[in-house]
């Protein structure tokens, strides 16, 4: 059987964003990288969920990240009393759950879950922290296992030279792409859209596909229908924050304006993500809106002059009507139909 | 009568770009502004050539460096013999013609009629370089004339209360709408895209607005899209590189996805400026592409890791069917019937 992780050397030092030793998480600061490998530490879940806040890591950084920082708060609790430690772990879960306003419902069924665990195992009197360590690195490899399935489906509908067009970063998705359409030699070029304002794309998804020594082209974000008017990218394809259960795609804001131009070139548009059970119709959608002040900065130089305003819309939603397919970790769905997921 | 230039006090620093003393073209460093205001000297024509392929101005930018170049390029043939000095002319038009691969079949057209000028000066044994100088200066008034009147047009079509989405730097064209909406009791609020590479709406029109007190916002590239969807602007303008006779407006990378995404959401386009009989269809539209290291860096930092490649094509092209409005000197056009501009 193949193993979940195949080929993850390439692609843990950067999905693999955080580490848990003796306590302490070690979170990867993707704001630096890849001009720096910096980790920063967190000695608490406090902490944890301060750096989730401020970006140290993003995407589906926090749902590993806040994963170790339970972890951390079930070390702290074994301290106390165990009607008290299960108060605390309680409060840690909430804690992080709301590190950021949170778009995705599958952060909060995550780390209930986890919650549980280290619940049953304080109940049990087992050795809660290692317990729940483990069920952490299971749900890693799952999540792992996910990613590779999803890669797989998206390779079986690629053409066998094809450039992708991509936006943000999709962590092991793309990574998995990549490395499946080179083991079945497929010759597959990127391009990445810089996304502003943290560059995600510039810096972490041109990073992976440069390691990997697949060809990679970076473009500023006014310049994805340009490039779909030309036929210089032939699919475009992207992670999904959120697919709610009626067919809206959730993703880093761009997106939106991507899909319509690809739509308009009759250029199919794949969103990969498990559909998401916490939010099942475009009106459960709340979009994070972020400290405005990110969007007047570049590369930590402020661009504008004083009184000028900014505004930061996280994401952004993207109507099935121009989404060609959801591929999720079962298979490949129309996105009026994902409710089909649960079924 | 009314002033071409009222109001141009709060513009003249942007649009009036360049300056000319005593044989010296000196330029405003829009790459610098607003964090500092330095202007290129420039001893010679080379040299303005140099700057504008340099992007140390841009958009009209070019258009009054170039012919203050031309000025420049009479008072050095003066000490030439009238043959040398009228082949020195000639050459200097051309090296000035292709500073950059032009889009701008009006470069072209202004730079030869100010040729013409010079030559004629020349013959009939005048101060050509004063006469050139004073042609100059008139060209540059009848285009404040110009976008004043374009900027009239517009604000006839705004409502009395409206936020304008607009791309990259349309010079006096958005001070004048801004000045007259004002004027006219019309509450206007301006949404920039900071438009990467360079950041000229971030830094250049966001700028106009906040010394002009208007409020205004700055979003990255990605956000146009959800700003249209969520209702937050009501209309799309933005000015024009080339409009070709059968409709197609070529501007500034960026122009054509946000376009897509107003028609999508049944919010105008407004294109400005004055159709261009030297490209006559989109088969003769020639798109700048520049220098792929421009798209790697931001505010002078690098964003990619060594080995990502860049591309930068300076312009995209809209489809007259994406263009609400072609508004000129002349009035307002539908796209597809902008040849009658010439009629």
């Amino acid at each position: 059987m193949e193993r979940a992780d195949e080929g993850l050397p390439f692609l843990l030092k950067y999905e693999n964003v955080a580490d848990y030793r003796d306590g302490e998480v070690w979170i990867l600061d993707r704001r630096a990288y890849p001009a720096r490998e910096e980790f920063v530490r967190c000695s608490n879940y406090h902490e944890v969920a301060k750096a989730i806040a401020d970006m140290v890591t993003q995407s589906g950084g926090p749902w590993l990240a806040a994963a170790l920082g339970m972890v951390s708060a079930v070390r702290e609790a074994k301290s106390f009393p165990l009607k008290k430690a299960k108060q605390g772990l309680k409060h840690a879960a909430d804690v992080l759950i709301h590190a950021r306003p949170t778009t995705s419902g599958n952060m909060e069924t995550h780390i209930r879950r986890i919650l549980k665990t280290a619940l049953d195992a304080l109940d049990r009197g087992e050795d809660a922290e290692a317990v729940t360590y483990e069920y952490v690195q299971k749900n890693l490899e799952n999540r792992y296992r996910n990613s590779r399935t999803m890669a797989m489906y998206t390779v079986d509908l690629l053409p066998d030279e094809i450039t992708i067009l991509t936006q943000c970063y999709a962590e092991t998705l793309i990574g998995f792409i990549l490395l499946l359409s080179r083991e079945r030699g497929k010759k597959v070029s990127l391009i990445c859209p810089e996304t502003r304002p943290y560059l995600q794309g510039a810096r972490l998804t041109a990073s992976v596909a440069c390691d990997m020594g697949v060809p990679v082209t970076v473009i500023t974000d006014n310049m994805p229908a340009y490039i779909l008017s030309k036929g210089m990218a032939q699919v475009f394809i992207s992670a999904a924050d959120v697919i709610t259960l009626d067919g809206y795609v959730v993703n880093k804001t761009g997106t939106f304006q991507i899909a319509l131009a690809a739509h308009f070139h009759g250029i199919p548009y794949y969103a990969l993500g498990i559909p998401s059970a916490g939010t099942p119709t475009l009106n459960d959608v709340v979009i994070e809106e972020r400290n405005p002040e990110e969007t007047l900065h570049s590369m930590g130089v402020r661009t504008v002059k004083a009184g000028v305003k900014g505004y930061y819309p996280a994401f952004d939603i993207t109507p099935p009507g121009f989404v060609s397919a959801v591929i999720t970790p079962k298979g490949i769905f129309a996105p009026c139909d994902v409710k089909r997921y649960f079924i």
